[in-house]
């Protein structure tokens, strides 16, 4: 990944996004897919279907680069669905992009997932057992294996029965020639919206890239939810009725994009809400406040007007990073080259300022951009963070480091602020996190995952103590 | 150029980036141009000297796209210049990209500049007359003749005879196998500064690069100044005495980074003083204030500061907009389907809007933020622009386009307003933006450009009548 | 495919090369593909394995197009094996690249194949049925499930039991992280030869691999042989007894490159020989002797030795025609564009030339030649076949059109003679064909396969009604 | 370059092509240039004129890889220059790609040269001091100056002057948007055609090119001719009396492509004739005679003829060799891996081997071949080159080493011979080889440029003590 920001964050693995009968398909799901470009950066893929057979494209990169205006136009069909892709793992290759392609006994079969199973290394192990060759190390194949080795004729039965195998997070798009399949994970734990657009319907993970392409929303997909559509429409299926809403926190907090809704709450405003909440949480006396850029400008400038402290763009963000960029080596960063932020200095100098970050997960970043600060002259530095410490891994797709990383799963809120060299440090608390995200939305049918600052995980975690057992094979030089 | 908002603004042509004295040029001159991206995306070039001889690279795209760690190790040497370049004319190639370099009677020279000469058709003319030949169509290249036929044998002399025939707009970085020569017009009309890092020195157009790589700020350049590195260090001359400063007052409104200072004003801070004397000169009863990103977001914040009116991010921007991007076909974009920028719902809906620019050149995309605004629910849309507006075109570099394009050239406020469609519509007045820049500031040998706004153009305009009448030879297929 | 020349030839699938047990394992793949670019040069691929783990890079387009510097310094291991790869079908994709590198129960497996099996489609409808998924369209992947759903635990069995349900032609490496197996169909259809450097062993589908990279030549494996390479060293198995050879004839006639032996009996010899005998078969009256570039040269001198007209360069090909080549249209063929090949006036100008050339597919590039021989001033075109006509389709992997576009196995010899213009045509009867091949060898354990003549398959063809029926998805935009 | 046996030749500069009057242009010169590409690999280029303006593209590498079908499309105009490079120094790079396209006095301007002028050096200096700037090594760009600076109103008598200023060889094609006009030295030394194609003309380095698009070969233009090219038709004009004919004898020897004539003589039949007289003058008793390929060919064709003994294909060329080939480590060489050319055992195997090359430059590659052919079995190689011996440097645009390098500058051929291992080695004599190329044509106004074997340079060689002290820029990281 090419962000030192983002290392050093909790990290999303996906987007997918999905249409049915439109002719204008592929440029949806490509300016689709740009507007989820936030949720993946590694890889793109587009599958479409013009009812006989598919024709599809995958590469490494941003969608702008992985497809030209003649990948683009080569697709055809007026159904289809799409795939960002952030890595998670270092198997960072082309073999994993998604969507996934395939024949089997019923034809040809697509699908794009976002998430992460939890159970998917013990049911790989198992097919291999019974013959099944793997080509990727994603959970998306084993999906795949599951439908195809399913007793059931016929496509939404296949799915089902193959749904009630896995457990974890997911939000799924599967395409045959007849069909699209969207399904949602027993809790939610991933988003998945529907819209519409003219006589079409649209399938994503965020809102935003509804209004990218001009589409109606309608309505977030329900956990344990199946959609199926085709020529006889739209029908709404529960492939279980055991389900939990636990939709990640984290997508209010730092993925999601700001204009995106999730569950009909606005991100931009649910951060605003979180910053604000801050402020009353752990109000401090200051001259600026300051958000990381990007994902905590709209908690700072909650922060900033609950407080009635100035908003300032006392932090930089050099917008021209890209997969190419040459790293400093460590004895340039040593001597003050910077990446990609800059600490404005007469934003900063002789100014008491507080720093609002999203999250802390190995506190590495977060010292360096408070060094950044005091270098610019800061008096004193007050890092607010509004989110709960998080303390335990993720297991479903979130790239959260190992346990032992995870600062705030080894040292209290003062170590954690000797650390990172803060003159203050406090978190918002779940309760307060809740009560700015919507708790008034939170009854049995509609929660949040919290797993990451209270390991209530809402599923069991059967893979573990596997995790990072597959076999790897590294491929090199993409492209 | 591949971004529908900077189409409808007025842009800058380049940025420039020079080392002298240091092991680390080479590198320093990739961090310190990767900081001046946002001055010019088209092409990308590096010259290096190690006292002998010269390395070079250049081509089209970004920094990071032009110089991988191949050519990054390949070039050599102590000193060096570089260059980054927004292209003003269809004529888009290679052939432009800068720095320049050649050889003639004394050795080899490398230039680079930043601005536009208002006689260079003249002089180019008369050289060609005198037997000159010309491979590319850009300033620079005259100014290169200017020099290589002067009587002087030494560099200095005459690169002072050659700046005596240029009248324009100019930052000029030249250098030679023994020499660094920087200079600036007898307007500054351009930016430039002076750092220092360790034994070296450095130069730029913007001190967000000396942030960048850890350089400290050492002054600006004074109008008329040249400035000379070599074995005896720095010499400062006055190339002329006839000067009369005059700056770019768009470098402050939209042009520069916000954590650039430019003559000691903080950008962002000059910003954020240009939104709240437009909310004196012009307020409004309104929910929500927004600003349209990146350029107008300071200016929005001094706004709401102002008037006591939430902020918020009413409008948002894809990151991942890059130079591949398919632009959406007219027929797409009347169904909805969104470039690069998209007005948050739950944030404008029902809501009385305060939409902060920066300016209106054309204003076709002001409109559309309007609308866009409106279509997302929006109940009234007042556009608080935070300069002047912009009458006349300019011939020192900025690609405004002609004159029967600038939209308040021809129309009248309350004609701008009704063909953008907002309720109301408001802009700063030239007193207020001087005084919010700073007119403490404002004597005899320091002032502003103000062209564009009152046609008060601080040089005689010779090829204003010619622009457009060079032979052009068109390239294809860059790469 | 990029070359008029050969769309009109019958064309090779495939170029195996395996390594075992040398530190210049990747070097020496590397150097191995590039001396078997002949056979094909649609894609390329190398897995490597370092007894742990696999690295691999796959690509489309020539060997020194798909592996730069980078990609081949990160080829870690001590054996491994390569693959280039023809496209016989539409579906040139990178999907279907090789070598095929998967996950199975016993770990990794990657497999490389030159061949073509004729019940391919049966088994994957069966495989299918069983809840198979198919990634590619290669019977490679055929393969790869059979071996992962033997019941077998040691990969030699389970390779053993694949081996006896598969049917058709094909020389196999499969690579495990303890093993390398190289295996030939039980006709030894496909060319597969043996060798030793240094310490190692290597495999290849010609020998002039090895004299690329200084490695002795050994000998050809077996029909029905299994090689066996692990830490004991080589083991020879035979996976059946039910073996006749029946070696490809048109290894000899077009496929090979004329620096290999295959069988022993080298390739431009046998060459030379088949002039020799179609110039006793059917001597003319001629002035020159010329042969088509680069495959007829061999027989184009041994017909010219052996009736003492003169050899001359009187066909000329462009060396230069890459996969990049714009092909010139239809108008500009017309008005005298040539693609590759140009007739020497001055050397065939008045003159009775015989144009030797390997075979005739379809009539169309003879008919060309002929005509561009007679416009560049032959006087007489006398067309001399180092063949017999193909009469019958190939199963076995090589792409002859179909059999209506067969021009033999419609038209007898004066009908094609008037369908290409000549003055005279004759082709080289089966039997003299096998005696300057070398009869003296064909025994029980050794023979040719002729189906392509005389219609004598060695295997049942069960796959044939079948073909074409395969369920295609169309991967667009490579690389 | 990528070519070890290119490496160890003397290696032409360029080659040229134009195209007056014709809509296929593009075209045209695409297809013309590839036929000469075996002239120069390393840059092309193509200018086009539509009349009114100029639109061209030039690149790094072979034609089919700077020309795909956007930017060939991207040309118009029914006028045109083309040109592919060969860089005979290190500074290979975008920089020198010809043609040179400009500005001047007059309107725009186009040039593409082969050869090489022997007061280039001279002229720069004295342009330099001028006030000319330099912004490549080309002598093109000393020729492009000359004609700007010309008093002449006309672009023929702006040439005509220039081209009485300078010496050496070449042959030369200028455009403007009236006019194209060729030229080609006093002496000759370097091949231009004239030929017709429907209502247009086309002009050629070689003949070749002419078949490749169906044009009509009119004459060879003479030494000191200028035609030009207009509303009114062709003009040939003589720019100087003074004219001597002495075409470089290594374009029959080895540069021009075995189809193409020079001055009415066939090159393969020249370097066949070669070959027979070889043969009379240093026979041998051996069993097969074999070729260098491809160069070699004709000759060896010829000495096989002459004595009766076999020609065989004893050496075989990798055709797949190109600039991304990764070249073999010492160490891989020296433990056999060979870069393109394979011996072939069966061939040479216990047999007295005559191995005919063209020429013998440096004689590490001569070394190099004779020892494989030992390996390979040979039991005696007799070395026989169809050429004298090259004791003296080129300066007229052919890569010779310098004088030192040249084995026959300080070897006899009895060291020559002990230094390449071969049994026995004999060179034809200047006699047999003007014999054999065409001595009846030899008279006043029709002779050859034997320079290099004789050091009669039919110029004076004023730049001879100054070659290398050029100032270099090297250009990095080219594409």
């Amino acid at each position: 990944m090419f962000d030192e920001l983002i290392l050093d964050k909790m990290n999303e693995e996906c987007g997918v996004f999905g249409v049915y009968n439109h002719p204008g398909t592929p440029q949806f799901i490509y300016y689709g897919l740009h507007a989820l470009q936030h949720r993946g950066q590694e890889s793109a893929g587009i599958v479409t279907s013009n009812r006989q057979s598919f024709t599809f494209h995958r590469g490494m990169g941003l969608v702008t680069e992985v497809f030209q205006t003649k990948e683009l136009e080569q697709l055809r069909g007026t159904m289809g669905i799409g795939h960002v892709r952030y890595s998670t793992t270092g198997a960072s290759s082309l073999q994993n992009a998604q969507p996934l392609v395939f024949n089997y006994h019923d034809g040809q079969l697509a699908i794009a997932t976002n998430g992460n199973l939890v159970n998917a290394t013990q049911i790989r192990r198992q097919l291999e057992r019974q013959g099944s060759i793997f080509q990727t190390t994603s959970d998306t194949e084993v999906i795949a294996h599951l439908i195809a080795r399913s007793m059931y004729d016929n496509i939404e039965d296949a799915v089902k029965e193959a749904l009630g195998m896995i457990k974890g997070a997911y939000a799924l798009l599967i395409m045959t020639n007849d069909k699209l399949i969207a399904a949602l994970d027993p809790n939610g734990l991933r988003p998945l919206v529907l819209g519409k657009i003219e006589e079409g319907y649209v399938l994503s993970s965020e809102t935003c890239s509804f209004d990218a392409i001009g589409a109606e929303y309608i309505r977030d997909i329900d956990p344990g939810e199946m959609l199926i559509f085709d020529r006889e429409g739209m029908t709404s299926k529960r492939f279980t009725l055991q389900t939990r809403k636990a939709i990640c926190s984290f997508e209010y907090i730092y993925f999601a994009r700001p204009d995106s809704d999730i569950n009909g709450i606005n991100v931009h405003l649910a951060r605003k809400r979180l910053g604000k909440r801050l402020a009353e949480e752990h109000p401090v006396e200051a001259d600026v406040v300051t958000g990381v850029p990007d994902s905590s400008i709209s908690a700072a400038i909650g922060y900033a007007e609950a407080t009635g402290i100035p908003y300032e763009l006392g932090l930089i963000k050099n917008r021209y990073v890209g997969r190419t960029f040459i790293q400093p080596s460590q004895e340039l960063r040593d001597k003050g080259v910077k990446m990609k932020l800059s600490a404005v200095r007469k934003v900063v100098e002789n100014k008491r300022v507080v720093m609002i970050d999203d999250s802390i997960v190995r506190g590495t970043t977060s010292g360096r951009i408070v060094r950044m600060l005091r270098e610019a002259g800061a008096k004193e530095v007050h890092v607010r963070i509004s989110s709960p410490p998080v303390k335990n891994p993720c297991f479903y797709g979130i790239d959260t480091s190992s346990r032992e990383e995870l600062i705030a799963a080894t040292k209290n809120v003062e170590e954690v602020r000797q650390y990172i060299g803060a003159d203050s440090l406090a978190f918002l608390s779940i309760e307060g996190m809740l009560d700015a995200i919507g708790r008034e939305r939170l009854d049995s049918s509609h929660g949040y995952c919290l797993a990451c600052f209270n390991s209530e995980y809402p599923t069991e975690v059967y893979d573990g103590l596997l995790i990072g057992q597959n076999r790897e094979m590294i491929q090199v030089g993409e492209e």
